[in-house]
């Protein structure tokens, strides 16, 4: 159904996770997941740093990561809130995937060749919840980032 | 930075909420965020729906629609775990913003005028989390979706 005027403009522009330590969330979503980071914005209390896959195959300027962050969709931010990254007390954050906090679910990642791709994750040492060879959907796994959220990996290949 | 050819093909391209009712997201996702729904998983225990902004300006063909479910980013998956939405007992999903449970935050929508977007979810009687007009930052809100999760709404004028 075409879009009504009034929801035209209308982009799914991010999702927005907390993250204990950006030092080791960075890391993992731009070295292993393979986003690039647009911006950082930081504040008093947090900080907040965008992430997208670069489909674009060449390297953004600076004013173009920044302008990006609002002009397209398939961000991620995370928000990063000053201190839990050495709080002993801190308790980390809940996956959304169990009593009590059951809500969210995952963030999904489609890649040409799951199991290639999980291969490369094992080497990573990258923590899975599902690999391709557990359980019966055997052409999906989920892995875990470092704060415990579910990621899925599913292949893209239901092009026309 | 370039990516990797590891990575290459990888793309954001889901995030999963929970959702109690769907009869009531799907019209909150359709007729009042302006989303369509792309493709609908029923399974014995639980039912899939994806939705997804239609940017083609034209309609897609029912094939279209299943091939584009993991062909882009900026899709929409809420999971139905059947028998939530007449369970007297359901104690209803997280949002991720308060503990127990704290660490999904939000999703984002990005338009074009964030003051037009606002007065028209207010006419359709949607909750908000923080009106243009609460607190400092003036040209953000957040609204709240059926099972109470935060919709930050966003302008997307930082265009070059």
């Amino acid at each position: 159904m075409p879009r009504t005027a009034e929801t035209a403009s209308f982009k799914f522009n991010h999702t927005m996770l907390r993250v204990k330590d950006p030092k080791v969330s960075l890391a993992f979503y731009q070295d292993i997941i393979g986003m690039e980071l647009l911006s950082e914005k930081k504040f008093a209390d947090f900080t907040l740093y965008f992430l997208a896959f670069n489909h674009d195959g060449r390297e953004l300027t600076p004013e173009e990561k920044e302008a990006t962050r609002f002009a397209r969709e398939g961000i991620l931010e995370l928000t990063h809130n000053h201190g839990t990254e050495s709080d002993p007390n801190f308790q980390g954050y809940a996956s959304g995937n169990s009593d009590p906090g059951r809500g969210f679910g995952h963030i999904a990642i489609t890649v040409d060749d799951v199991e290639v791709a999980c291969e490369r994750f094992e080497k990573l040492g990258v923590q899975f919840k599902k690999r391709p060879s557990d359980g019966k959907m055997r052409h999906i796994a989920f892995i875990l980032d470092p704060d415990g959220y579910w990621i899925e990996v599913v292949p893209n290949v239901l092009k026309l």
